[in-house]
């Protein structure tokens, strides 16, 4: 099996089906565009195994992504796509970056849902973009596959937010990748993590995600544990 | 006459109408968001004038503008507007924070000018919001009005963009500032001069512009000079 891509949460290698590829979930974790690095045992794992139902939920859903199963405690088996390079951002509550950049108070719940698409480049810091910017940087090819992933992380935040509302987890905002497939559908890739996304606690507001790393609060694996541990509830 | 409002270029003052104010052109230059600053005599009176004659050839291409008069060497008549608190800038050629921001080519020739909106906001530095951004911070009620910034921002485009041609400029970028009037229209408000839009020579890209000023290049009263005396050619 071929390396074929490594990012800061994973590594994805081909398989014998050109169509197919294995993505390896690493313990590394990044912060602050990989300004801040660390390792988590198991965090790999724990990543690998809440993908995986996630992604099986939102199949249930009617919601089409590039998971097809999990292989083993590390690895899932995916259908190969050309990732678009936009990280499209999904917020339900005002926090990180957002209050920061645009003086939204922190916690303040968000009336609409709101998207955001950040240009995928490490060497740029994944500058914030617009609908004109993604066009000229030819992410897409046009407004209307733009709305394809804003209409499709709606639909995901719909169905995720009511489903951690019953885990007593709030999805505060995450981070989504979508990526064309064989025959141009835009479908949903990467992965659904504690790493990609915020949950607090629906009645303290503790964080159990990877701002315990950023923010250097402590207990990661155990935030991790917790939201997996919940999912399979 | 009572002084409404300063900002970093002009001087708004009431008059004896509560409909029309009046607009003061300072000889201040800053830049980087005003960490740079400086002075230049005279630099108010050409914007006045460069301003005066570029609204008055909006008008005859049927672009409104809160453009009354010129009072003054220094000063303005206008209609009194709600400011619009979003900088609406246009760029036909990528430079200055496009090209470090996105990574584009310093003076790749756009292929689709390109319409930003930034949030005016000069203690968060004026950053760059898409359009869910704009309605969640009320600076517009709903994206019919950023449609309507869109059109007659691409349309004072294509009229300026055309006449300084004729003078041999290139109209490289500029930043607009639109306002509400008392029938609730969405006029052209602020300035065009070049502390807000960026003029090359055609022939040999000389800069002509207050990138004099920011890059500290030298000679920017001559350049404004050049810019108003083509013009007026």
């Amino acid at each position: 099996m071929e390396l074929l891509y490594e990012g800061k949460g994973k590594k994805i290698f081909s398989t014998t089906n050109p169509q197919e590829i294995r993505a390896f979930f690493k313990d590394d974790l990044t912060a602050f565009n990989a300004q801040k690095r660390g390792k988590e045992s198991q965090k790999g794992a724990l990543n690998c195994q809440i993908t995986s139902a996630l992604f099986e939920l939102l199949h249930t859903k009617g919601i089409k992504t590039h998971y097809i199963r999990q292989l083993n405690d590390n690895e899932i088996l995916c259908h190969k796509v050309q990732i678009i390079p936009i990280e499209v951002v999904v917020r339900n509550v005002a926090t990180g970056s957002l209050t920061k950049r645009l003086g939204i108070p922190e916690g303040q719940v968000l009336h609409k849902t709101l998207i955001e698409f950040y240009y995928k480049n490490d060497s740029l810091g994944d500058p914030l973009i617009n609908d004109e910017h993604a066009i000229l940087l030819q992410c897409v090819q046009d407004v209307q596959e733009l709305e394809v992933l804003r209409k499709q992380a709606r639909a995901i935040n719909t169905a995720l937010k009511s489903f951690f509302l019953q885990k007593n987890l709030k999805l505060i905002d995450f981070k989504l990748e979508f990526g064309k497939d064989s025959a141009q559908n835009i479908i949903l890739a990467d992965e659904i993590t504690p790493d990609s996304c915020r949950f607090w606690d629906k009645e303290s507001n503790e964080k159990l995600d990877k701002d315990r790393f950023r923010q250097g609060l402590g207990d990661v694996k155990m935030a991790y544990q917790e939201v997996l541990k919940r999912i399979l509830q």
